[in-house]
């Protein structure tokens, strides 16, 4: 499946979970000779675990030319190793009462099983029998490749939104991958090959280029032991493979995307704008945008929802999203659909208008109740021993540390108003924009 | 320099020039031993040669991250041998009284000399002598590096107009280097080495890679004996490098950029369609597409002109142009300027009317005076022997034939209505196209 949410994973208030003495739980961390990555987040509430293998490599990692690589690969992994012919391991996890799913986001690929605690050892014997034996039969990868393709058609082709989301985004990116959809362009899904794949699989597969988490009711040592036992015999490959990343060059023109199709019941206006991730801002950035996204766009209290739709009832929804969580720089999005009767236009004009206000209309009432709904939503976020495990595994992929992971809530709390107004004046503006409209148009 | 003209080049009324009997003029040509692919196109009017030659590489070859290097290395090519110090091929050309110039396009790079003709081989010994031997030493390296971020700050970066030009292009190539500046983006300019330099050049400048193109007062058997005892020296490489071009998915969407700088004077409206080139036309649609936009957009007795400065006044001028000559998917531009206190918005209005009533206004009497200025501009520009140079170059570098350019006046010819209408009716519809708005803003 691919990682599409808008939203990134939210990020552990690592102080609280666990409710261990100052600063996170006890996550422990530590590299096998293979330069397997190891994290464990012990969680004894009840005798199961989270599995996670995770790669360094997503859609971004694509080689030019074959995108939807790493997302056709997600799928052939489940097609069978020398040992374990295709769907042994499903069902297996099946039989097992667990349960298992995989994702392609841009920046990692990662495949997840939860399960009893006493079959652990298994999950992990299939997960290291498949990072580098793996078949890939010429008679699974068409058929495959067919799955995909068709998996698109109804996603993406026959979804307006997402034809919009799609051309927004390769208009926003206008030379970053980040520009491609993850599941691929049509055109090449179709030409990808069994070598494309073996080729991706050989680069990318490897224990340097891995980061194994197990979240749940085991303890470090155990872990490390099954995972030497396991994991461990996998030979090393020499060194971590390379990402290549190009970086966009400065945006200078705003621009504007329309989608019309008949198929469309409910026109909305989004606007994506060029800012810093997490990874690549300088200073506290990261921070003010998590923190302002939340402001002016998180629920029926924010900024833009009480301008555009309690006050002036030209919307009925209004809200804005920040992709902090990227290796390279991101999106920003404010978002609104319009009252009956609206333009897009009209709705447009009044969203630009009460953005300008945004700087000055930040009040710190506001900002301290915007703090403490993201600290307590991360609270509630890591009662999920998989949310958790996502929250690492996630942040470890693109480069980030658990130390940045325990960072967050109290960098949250260090934003001050002025980071705010400084953000949204050099970020939320018209040049480093794309405006999409999504509308109805007669069939 | 850059070879950015919007227009093609023309290619030649080849039955027309050099006054031969059935097709073409005596174009000659062969391929040495080493993969030099060599064309003569005798001109016995003045006693001189133009001499150039061509590489089959441009900016749309660039690596990811490198974009800028096939101009780049244009500038290094005259820095020096270990036989001809810098700046040495110059001013030879110079004493001799000739004139030279380098381009870099899209899809190639070129190098030419105009001289008297007992100077041919000489010219040869310099351009031969440069294709493999090239000093690149680090000295030289940075300061002609400052050189180009210096042409780019002047031609780019502070001109509005070359800004609306970057953004329409990145968005209408969502995914292929078309979408890229030539010249390259200014931060990845800024981190070209010599090492990226010399990669780039043993990769392409290679005897297989290059065509030599000779027009002017020899014999093809004098060129063949010149370029053997010169070109025919350097040792072959083995084959031809790849060129790699990604395909863009077809568009889905109509997109719009605004650019708005206080230094703009004068307001445009542009609009450019993806389409297909002469290389990847099925059919016939390139041919209709020149001719179509020669009808709507090739001076004041156009139908854009006509109906939108004539008849409504609502702009001052009003045009189209098609970039035919291209490897991959190209550009179809519709361009117009409005009349003092227009707006932007109420000419593109305009423009789109007009557009829509284009298939049924097309008349045969104006498809037939677009053919005669088609062919007799085609003529005219082959009264020079470089521009004929040219066409035989350039048609030969983005893999063409000599036939095909010979080909071309007859297929202008046999393009009826229906070709034209229905080249209109598929390319020129909103979701193929980004719209370019340059307007002034307050400083």
């Amino acid at each position: 499946m691919m990682d599409t949410a808008s939203k990134p994973f939210l990020r552990t208030d690592a102080a609280s979970f666990g409710r261990t003495e100052g600063g996170g739980p006890n996550v422990s961390s530590f590299t096998l000779d293979n330069g397997l990555d190891v994290v464990v987040i012990p969680d004894h509430r009840v005798p199961v675990v989270t599995h996670m293998i995770w790669y360094r490599n997503g859609s971004a990692d694509d080689p030019i030319g074959q995108s939807g690589i790493a997302h056709f690969l997600e799928h052939l992994m489940f097609k069978g190793t020398e040992k374990h012919p295709a769907g042994e391991f499903s069902k297996v996890v099946s039989a097992l009462g667990g349960q298992e799913n995989a994702f392609t986001s841009f920046d990692y690929t990662a495949y997840f099983q939860r399960v009893a605690r006493e079959h652990l050892r298994t999950m992990m014997e299939f997960e290291a029998d498949r990072m580098t034996k793996l078949l890939l039969e010429e008679a699974v990868v068409g058929p495959e490749r067919d799955v995909v393709l068709e998996e698109r058609r109804m996603r993406v082709e026959t979804d307006p939104s997402s034809q919009l989301s799609e051309a927004m985004a390769a208009a926003l990116f206008v030379h970053h991958p980040y520009g491609i959809p993850i599941i691929g362009w049509m055109h090449e899904i179709e030409t990808l090959s069994r070598e494309n794949a073996l080729d991706y699989y050989r680069r990318f597969y490897t224990p340097e280029n891995a980061i194994l988490v197990v979240a749940g009711d085991v303890t470090p040592d155990e872990v490390l032991r099954l995972a030497k036992d396991t994991y461990g015999r996998i030979e090393p490959r020499g060194e971590r493979p390379v990402r290549f990343r190009p970086r966009d060059p400065d945006p200078v023109a705003a621009r504007h995307i329309t989608v019309s199709d008949p198929k469309v019941e409910q026109p909305t206006l989004q606007r994506l704008y060029l800012v810093p991730s997490c990874r690549t801002a300088k200073e506290r950035d990261c921070y003010a945008l998590e923190l302002l996204a939340e402001v002016i766009g998180g629920g029926p209290t924010s900024y833009l929802y009480r301008k555009l739709v309690l006050e002036r009832g030209i919307a009925v929804n209004a809200g804005a999203w920040y992709m902090s969580s990227s290796m390279d720089e991101t999106r920003f999005c404010v978002y609104a659909v319009p009252s009956e009767g609206v333009t897009l236009q009209a709705l447009e004009e009044a969203v630009d208008e009460v953005l300008k206000t945004v700087p000055e209309a930040l009040d710190s009432d506001s900002i301290e109740r915007a703090k403490t709904r993201l600290v307590a939503e991360t609270i509630y976020s890591t009662d999920s021993q998989s949310a958790l495990a996502r929250i690492y595994g996630s942040a470890l992929a693109i480069g980030e540390t658990i130390e940045d992971v325990h960072r967050w809530p109290g960098e949250i709390e260090a934003v001050v108003k002025d980071d705010l107004a400084s953000a949204a004046e050099r970020y939320l503006v018209l040049r480093r924009s794309v405006t999409g409209y999504l509308q109805k148009s007669a069939s």
